[in-house]
């Protein structure tokens, strides 16, 4: 799609209105007393609450008059077939957990996607007000201090690099482990911030995320927002994470490759 | 000290004078793309930056004008002796690592202390623009969002509960088993928030924060703020927590006490 072209600035004004309707929508629940967090799975813990189905409703509303030809997949309400080639794709509240527990760094994730692949996206913090929006040739903060472009830090080997993940039990035992390879060499491992740590990546304050066991929808939005703004995200061989799993974030091509030789199992022994 | 006297109207003015100072120092430095650790430890990563510096220097010459006769314990500058019997516990920047990553959860802590005991506290989001106090009557917390009362949530058991701790790495071994008994038992378990879970706690949105290793500057503030909100704070013996060590903060006194036979290993065998 041509950067500039009156369909690109479309998709943008879309998807700057859609996280518009789901600031509104998330934060009429956010640190709620009442706030009911229905029990999704049949075991663990998986919250849905009112926030997330009420965001990603009034998103589909929009998109449904705005973009009546585009597909949408949504973490809320599933897959609704589109004639246009263009699929956006959409997590309400990415880290609901954190959001039942009031802290401020979960997020709405947005992706206008050609087939798979994620062309633009945001990462909106509805609460500080901080959005992180990248492709179509934009790459873009705004926040409660003022406006900023999005530049993912370069130049960092891994034993100077900050490495966020979610949680300290990262996907299976063999995961978790190499993880831990990566994680021992860094020089900072940092859990709890859900979506917001792809943001800080873009904004050259995180180098690393590396995640197992992600959807679609959890990463669709910060591979745009990312690669925008000069990182990389690729899966744990390599290969492209547009749809999910195994998720290795980076600021620059050579973290990257550090830290996916290590994922990948293919590091000499005794490299590092 | 009696509650609503000129003594305490005054002494909470001076906290958040110290509070607005601490604000404008460290928001100065924070997401600076140059910002300078210089590394404290001999080993490990113990960053202080120039924005903790600058924010303690600026609180301190306040109070040197306003309270001369009172006593600071800083996390940076240490101890001066004061004659009045009260004593300011000032953590310029709790959280430096989360600072250093450009996440929003760090914050200025700020506690009036008679003796060891805090009778007044602050935790601050200086990025956020949220501050939490408690004590001298007051219970009160202001955020983006507006203003409203701090009041801990009561009445949840500790298979309903929402725990936060700021490392997976709890303590020594022995610690970490302890702390696992309990986050076995919650309803979820959340990492990475530093002071800000204090915070949430005392707003009623999390329900125990449990950690060790602190100093008495980590704990101070917030100590005063939970209290007020009605909530507990006590080593894992049931003992003060004023002076930092082994913290166990509940948002009432039945979950407190659950939580605490657990972490002082006496609760009964198969109890839970």
């Amino acid at each position: 799609m041509p950067r500039g072209s009156a369909l690109s600035q479309s998709l943008i004004d879309t998807a700057h209105a859609l996280a518009d309707a789901a600031r509104a929508e998330t934060l009429a629940h956010f640190r709620n007393p009442g706030l009911d967090a229905a029990n999704k799975a049949a075991a663990g813990f998986d919250p849905v609450t009112e926030g997330d189905r009420a965001a990603e409703a009034a998103m589909r509303a929009i998109l449904a008059e705005r973009r009546p030809g585009d597909g949408v997949f949504g973490e809320e309400y599933g897959i609704t077939r589109g004639s246009s080639g263009l699929t956006w794709v959409l997590d309400p509240i990415d880290g609901t957990r954190g959001f039942l527990s009031g802290t401020p760094t979960w997020g709405v994730l947005i992706a206008a996607c050609e087939g798979t692949r994620p062309v633009y996206g945001i990462i909106d913090q509805p609460f500080i007000g901080e959005r992180f929006e990248g492709g179509l040739g934009v790459a873009r903060y705004r926040g409660p201090q003022g406006e900023a472009p999005l530049r993912s830090r370069q130049g960092v080997a891994l034993k100077d690099a900050i490495l966020f993940s979610t949680f300290p039990e990262i996907g299976t035992a063999q995961e978790a482990a190499r993880f831990r390879e990566v994680s021992a060499r860094a020089r900072l491992t940092r859990f709890g911030m859900d979506c917001y740590a792809y943001g800080l990546l873009a904004l050259g304050h995180v180098d690393l995320v590396i995640e197992a066991g992600l959807q679609r929808y959890d990463i669709a939005g910060p591979i745009a927002v990312i690669e925008a703004a000069g990182g990389i995200v690729t899966d744990w061989q390599g290969g492209p994470a547009d749809e999910g799993g195994r998720i290795l974030a980076a600021g620059s091509p050579e973290l990257h490759a550090e830290a996916l030789a290590l994922l990948s199992g293919t590091a000499a022994e005794g490299a590092a």
